[in-house]
């Protein structure tokens, strides 16, 4: 089975902790709206299924999958929908929902570091809401990336395999995430990363150990992985990295 | 099987949403910190849990929802876990994760909703951050709210059944959210709904269908329904409702 997988081009954005899910699963797909529009691919193609009213199950924004005929969007669910498929979810039942409510929490985080540089309206620009910024994001440093790191780092703490990893001794999806929000939180903010990460060393040590798996680092080392910008999610204004 | 049911006592908030579906199921359930410190309840059980080492799923913030010796948190996954277990979702599987996908997007639209009495950060009072919030409001009322609203509109109008629900042909836990969504709507902004809401019949009938089930009737005359306030998602600051 081939996957086709919707989201912006040019950003990793939302779309990033599927990315790394399908590229750690081995799981063949295609990046639809990367694609050209000769080859009914690209943007086009993306916004041919977001208007398409025949789909009973639309999707409310990308990302989203195509399984088939199936639609699946939100990350939390493409990924709790993939880690039942693929070798990147625990087996057990508890497990697979406990990796669901953190990949939730992992979604609320995300949310509040994109509103840190959007926090008036999606729909403005950045250079239209700096002053707001500003302020959102000394709450997001100073107290909201301590709390959600924090609470990560306990859940790996108190994995009783005492593995690396956060649920058994295996990594599973939502520490492909983790990965991705150290990645993204060094390229934001290097300053306040340097200051804060010494408090979080599990979550620091697995952003190597994921970095180092020998899909990711394919991955990583590719074309597909598009460089962090200022158009995503984790943006790098210096203005805002006190 | 009694669930625990652990949230903010005086507020509908998040927690109302999985309340309706408690209520729904016809499920038994102790809402712990509304209960007295006399009986271990109360606020300082919730605290307890939420500082409690010993949890290895521990929930990042309430709501959250015991099951036996199992915690779950965060809003769609405490309704993907009741929808397995009572009849409050669809029973085909692919029914079930559009279900969940549609509560996702309702999770999206409380966090903008809350946001926009709280633009800046949680941790300041809405006094503290009023500027910034009338103009997220703004783009809330004449943008957002249209789009999730027209979304969960056109969701019910391709269910393939024709039913007046928005899967198959009996309510689902998305349904009790909808309603849960106009009721806080019209509270929060009564003249901007009464200008939006013709656009979205569907909804809108929906919400009333659903306040006259039997069961969301009895809870909707109860006390255990709390009245909407100033502490909560929806909030009637009159200057916000243009």
């Amino acid at each position: 089975m081939s996957y086709e997988f919707y989201y912006w081009p040019g950003i990793q954005g939302r779309g990033e902790f599927v990315r790394l899910a399908l590229e750690q699963a081995g799981a063949g797909y295609v990046d639809v709206a990367r694609g050209s529009e000769e080859d009914g691919q690209g943007v086009a193609a993306m916004r041919a299924v977001l208007a398409d009213d025949a789909f009973t199950t639309p999707p409310f924004a990308p990302p989203f999958l195509k399984a088939g005929d199936r639609i699946v969007a939100h990350v939390a669910a493409i990924l709790l929908f993939l880690g039942d498929r693929h070798d990147i979810a625990p087996k057990n039942a508890a497990h697979r929902l406990w990796a669901h409510q953190l990949q939730l929490s992992v979604t609320d985080f995300v949310q509040e570091i994109h509103d840190a540089h959007h926090p008036i309206a999606n729909a403005l620009y950045y250079e239209e809401q700096k002053s707001e910024s500003a302020q959102r994001t000394e709450h997001l440093l100073s107290a909201r990336a301590p709390k959600y790191l924090g609470y990560f780092e306990a859940a790996i703490a108190r994995n009783p395999t005492n593995s690396e990893f956060v649920i058994g001794d295996a990594p599973s999806y939502p520490d492909l995430s983790f990965f991705q929000l150290v990645a993204g939180l060094r390229y934001a903010f290097p300053k306040a990363m340097a200051r804060i990460e010494p408090d979080y060393p599990k979550i620091a040590a697995l952003h190597d150990t994921i970095a180092a798996l020998p899909r990711i680092a394919a991955y990583l080392g590719s074309d597909r992985r598009i460089p962090f910008n200022e158009h995503g999610v984790f943006r790098h204004y210096p203005e805002l990295d006190a």
